[in-house]
């Protein structure tokens, strides 16, 4: 056997350079903690069970009418004082304006706070997802995908912060984000809302998400409580569809989708929501080893735990490992869920009741979840301040917002194919635009934007421009040509597209995805729509040449017109000021700087990770994707020199500083995402080919050289042993930047 | 807590109902091992490392003419007598007659009994994969995935025993078969080398292989030592493509993949060869928990263990576990494995003569290794007769073994689609024949055929029929057009079908695969290739009926053209009688009676099997294959009736007698796969939906009803745990078969 550094599995986790928040126990905490155990002892059963009660915002509604809800006093009373409901969460199926939301909170607090024995406030919870996309007017970003190709940290921060801010102006304290699942199945509808495939990057990004919108103090009126999710190991459904089985051994759990979660309980991420589906026919909604053993015990985690939508119901109704709900409840409970996503009526409240006065679920489970659901309420300042506050709907959708908003979705672009500088596009060209994707708000947003499936036009803000709206802008009205050629599923007009082509210098192919969300966006086949393909066909067939604009959640499979490209730019989902974005790349006023975040699949199956194994890259089988996770073009020229690293050996608690040149050698200013990959050449589990290890987003003007620096801790270099432990083992390790790698050694230990 | 029947892991490992030859220390094996033990203490730490050595018959050649291999005396010293090899393996390239076999072991073997030091006879080993596929002149058979689809145990029986004869019969003791993987990742290229996705029938017609090959007395001259294969996990690379990485979970490990070889070990397979690739990170060659801890300790294996090809090697080339030669050489003897399938050198001998002697692979290790390979050459009588029997050599190519061969293809046609009666086709009928596996022999053959690709149509037995020939010999040559449409990838003559489809009454459009085996079989995407697509287009676009028959090893994405034929027969790879059967079939000679081994796929993404969970079938998200596993029509029809279980509930140790009638209602005589199914309802793991425990072939004439009985053994309830051990839960059970079903209750435990 080899000798082997060991390392400790908290050190492990703390991957990700983040100078984090320790979650150190402060005076406030302990006052807290105070409050909530004398509240604890005040409540009674009933009490205590309608904490960890959540019911939807459709359980309370009187009336819908043009968008403007209204609670029904009786149903809110029956909730909130009847059944003691800790807790409403949704949208009550579309985005509201923050004076209704207001109106709606406050009259949700009143009847808590003044009509019920204890006064406790209600938690309000909801998916500001990519923005407070259920606010009106407010800052709709791009979605996490997009945020990760930006590969620029200020950024996510930056827009944490705003959502956070334009989520609590309007009285909701609890946002149901990051998603911190990892991308590694690109057939599954929610890649959109991951920081893609990469689990550095995901920690890196999700901790920074959280930070940004908890602050250091939960009770400003800016900052809101995160939700990391959907814990553990959602995205990578075999069959590719949505709330369907993932089978993942133990070792890459840890390897990989383990990580972002830990680095957000690190961040101190206040609540926790759950996987609604299985891991290895385990429902992650019915297991004490994911949801105590391996969340609290090792991770450390401390908030509450909520469930996902109907899901202890489901582990009867669906996953068949309880035989009634009863069975259910108490399995999810015992299992370690705090609050339940009922979400429309009282079984579960009853039902638990029922289980703790039959002794089956004992009090003290009880009050551990309330407490902890308490804690958060506290934490949040509820107590002190239930009322949303009128003066705070001003932070709704400011220009300084739009500002930010415009530059992640800029930043985002990632151009993959630019044949004999076809882009940027020259002004006085005349252009054809066409494609499904072209001229809707709807798709350039995606799920979660105003509505749940994001794909209700009518709702979306008339002034944001579409992609050939900002075009018009940009060159006048005159030099654009728009064809409604084909829709996601259907041919309109191919002939009219292909006859407008021949009047023009250059096609603008807009293509990708409508908007979808979660299970309604199940597809059978990666490969993109058979009309968008064909339309895509002719129009090559003109011999004019060709931009691609892919506008979509995941990476549909392009291979068969890939080459009837000139230049090809994807700007996934960019969110409101994506329209005017793609422009801005289109003709040149924003140098594009996005990278992939996940390997943009050529095939339709047999679906290969950047970090794969070295079998799976050899003479008689290469791996060929379309394009490799860190892909991404420039307009101009950049090149790396003196890759350096400051030790060539390493031991433990170790860090090895290294840096690298980077030279903008064209003539155009860039921004530049330097990626740090590490290679650990033999290991006792095979080892991937390589794993990102940093990365670093820099502006370089033309002729400019930046020196970026990176710091490699001892942990960067471990892996998770054939023991399902984290381990460092000696041997070489290489370091790469671009081209350039240097070695480092990790020698024996000495006896 | 659920309470729990606890079931003992041997229990479990009892499936598949084989009253198995139980592998008790006779009187015989006690007396081998005091042989063996004599014979170890005798030996030189050389001899003993030569006998861990396997290499390939190409380093021994001398010339190689016409097909006749001449072995190079020299040579054959080298590395019999100086480096003391104790096997070798493989055809040099091609199929050889049985005289040349006969003259190269008997070559061999006087080398190693009369020129070494102990006169230790050489092993020789080859892949008969579906029949003696290395002996010109030889039975061979369907291969393993439609004798599957045959759902006939007497006829894997009869096939396993006459290509155990042939083999022997040529000098041949020991083939590499049968494999064991469960083809539940249809792009894999060796699906067809598998009995489909089930563990259960991959269990019962595995064991029942075994039994057959080796008998009661390996001695026997027409008996061979068997080799379970690929030991363990090999089936499932998530990229799709051979010799890549598995990811599979402990359980599900356990639920499906152990199981056959756990059937193997019970039936008394005397070797193992191991999986090439890695699960879950860790090589399969380099595991003492797979190969010893798992294969040894809990299966009971007493064999001895066999790299696949060069996978010592691969330990540091390929996978990257170890760092040199030295490294991988030690690690994978360590771990359990006893011979090297070097495959051309002695750089295995000289490195683990180098480790003992430096003291880091024990001798015992070695004794243990050298022990096992000396037991299978004493049980197969080597030692008292090391030569080839001239006598035998009328055992190759039998006319009887024809007849087996030809019911068995027969038996596998699996008619999927029969529109409005198309098939069968009268006599008198114009038919057109056109497709790339129309008139080729190694297509209904594949890989492994007289060749390792199997592709070599010049080599191929010219009085064999093709699909076309057989169609031309049956019906009359006057009545057959055939048009060389497409190949596999490439459109020749499509026009030309089209126009020839006028003058016809059907079109047997034959589609498919080219022959292909392991990594040179890797596809990129399940789809059938495009040429084929469109040939079936353009010629529906005729109107003339279409009748698709498909010759491929893997189940070929079809879904576009499905609507556009009318009947649509799977015949997998049929081997040598294969398009005779087809013929029988479409015209009528023949009922077919096949049923769908695997889960047929409607898309080229998102794989379910037929054992799926609950929540892959629901109204949201329909399980939706193209066909389902056990699919399979009839040109009769058949009903089922009267099922009944003698009891209702069930305890430990009991077994339930199930009986079904099943009637013949229409006017052909049929066989008819019975299959009984149960389903778990409640279970602490989420339960498959159905799982196969159960399947008889009846034979059933026109008006006939025949009684077909099953048991359900207690151990038939078990799934693999939370713990990763199987357990039956109490609770309902669902026994069906075909539209019918009775209820099982397990009761609780009483205290």
């Amino acid at each position: 056997m080899r000798v082997l550094w060991v390392v400790s599995i908290a050190a492990l986790l703390a991957v990700a350079g983040c100078s984090s928040a320790e979650r150190s126990v402060s005076k406030a905490d302990a006052a807290i903690d105070a409050k909530v155990r004398q509240k604890v002892k005040e409540m009674t059963l009933e009490e205590k069970v309608g904490q960890m009660t959540q019911l939807t915002l459709e359980a309370f509604v009187q009336s819908d009418k043009d968008g403007y809800l209204t609670l029904d006093p009786e149903k809110l009373r029956n909730g909130i004082v009847d059944h003691h409901i800790g807790s409403i969460l949704n949208c009550g199926g579309q985005a509201r304006t923050p004076e209704n939301w207001q109106e709606m909170i406050a009259q949700m607090q009143e009847v808590a706070v003044k009509e019920t024995r204890l006064g406790i406030p209600i938690l309000y919870g909801i998916d500001s997802i990519h923005g407070a996309n259920y606010v009106l007017g407010a800052t709709i970003f791009p979605q996490n995908i997009a945020m990760a190709a930006a590969g620029n940290l200020a950024l996510v921060e930056k827009a944490a912060e705003i959502t956070a801010m334009e989520t609590r102006a309007v009285g909701i304290p609890w946002n149901f984000n990051p998603v911190l699942d990892l991308a590694r199945q690109p057939m599954w509808p929610r890649v959109f809302e991951t920081f893609g495939e990469d689990a550095y990057m995901a920690s890196v990004m999700g901790a920074a998400y959280i930070r940004a919108q908890q602050g250091d103090d939960l009770t400003r009126s800016d900052k809101v409580a995160t939700c990391m999710k959907h814990y553990l190991g959602y995205s990578v459904p075999r069959s590719g569809r949505d709330r369907t089985p993932a089978y993942i051994p133990e070792r890459e759990l840890r390897q990989h989708f383990v990580k972002p979660f830990a680095a957000a309980v690190r961040a101190g991420t206040v609540t926790c929501m759950v996987n609604s589906s299985e891991i290895n026919g385990v429902p992650v909604h019915s297991s004490a080893f994911y949801l105590t053993e391996l969340l609290r015990g090792e991770l450390g985690f401390d908030g509450f735990v909520v469930s996902d939508w109907a899901d202890i119901e489901n582990l009867y109704t669906r996953e068949k490992v309880a035989k009634d709900r009863r069975e259910a409840v108490k399995m999810a409970v015992m299992a370690g869920i705090d609050m339940s996503m009922v979400p429309y009526d009282y079984s579960f409240y009853d039902t638990l009741i029922e289980l703790v006065r039959d002794g089956e679920v004992p009090m003290s489970r009880i009050d551990e979840a309330v407490s902890g659901i308490l804690r958060v309420k506290f934490k949040l300042g509820l107590f002190e301040r239930p009322y949303p506050n009128k003066n705070l709907l001003g932070y709704v959708g400011q220009e300084s917002s739009r500002k930010v908003n415009l530059q992640a979705a800029q930043e985002a672009m990632t151009l993959l194919k630019n044949e004999a500088k076809t882009l940027p596009l020259a002004r006085d060209r005349k252009v054809l635009v066409t494609g499904p994707t072209a001229n809707l708000l709807s798709v350039l947003n995606g799920g979660w934007t105003i509505t749940w499936q994001g794909d209700n036009e009518a709702l979306y803000p008339q002034e944001k421009y579409t992609i050939l709206e900002a075009i018009r802008a940009k060159i006048g009205e005159d030099n654009v040509t728009y064809v409604n050629s084909v829709t996601f599923d259907e041919e309109k007009d191919i002939a009219g597209a292909v006859s407008a082509a021949e009047n023009v210098d250059v096609i603008v192919a807009c293509i990708g995805e409508p908007a979808y969300c979660e299970t309604p966006g199940n597809i059978d086949d990666l490969t993109m729509s058979e009309p968008q393909l064909k339309l895509v066909k002719e129009l090559a067939a003109t011999g004019k040449p060709i931009v691609l604009v892919l506008v979509q959640g995941r990476p549909r499979v392009i291979r068969t017109i890939v080459d009837d490209a000139q230049a090809i730019l994807t700007a996934y989902l960019p969110g409101m000021e994506g329209g005017q974005a793609v422009a801005d790349v289109l003709f040149g006023d924003v140098n594009p700087s996005g990278k992939l975040p996940y390997t943009y699949p050529r095939f339709a199956s047999g679906f290969t990770t950047y970090d794969h194994k070295p079998s799976e890259n050899t003479a008689e089988n290469k791996f060929n994707p379309q394009w490799p996770f860190g892909h991404g073009l420039s307009y101009t020229s950049l090149s790396y020199r003196a890759l350096q690293a400051d030790k060539s050996e390493m031991t433990p608690g170790q860090t090895v500083r290294v840096t690298v040149e980077v030279t903008n050698t064209g003539d155009v200013a860039a921004k530049e995402i330097v990626q740090l990959y590490l290679s650990d050449l033999v290991a006792s589990v095979t080892p991937a080919v390589r794993q990102l290890k940093g990365f670093r987003k820099v502006d370089v003007r033309p002729g400019q050289t930046q020196t970026v620096r990176f710091e490699l801790r001892w942990d960067d270099l471990a892996f998770i042993g054939r023991d399902n432990k984290p381990i460092v083992e000696p041997g070489q390790f290489k370091v790469s930047v671009g081209e350039l790698s240097v070695m480092l050694t990790v020698p024996k230990p000495t006896k």
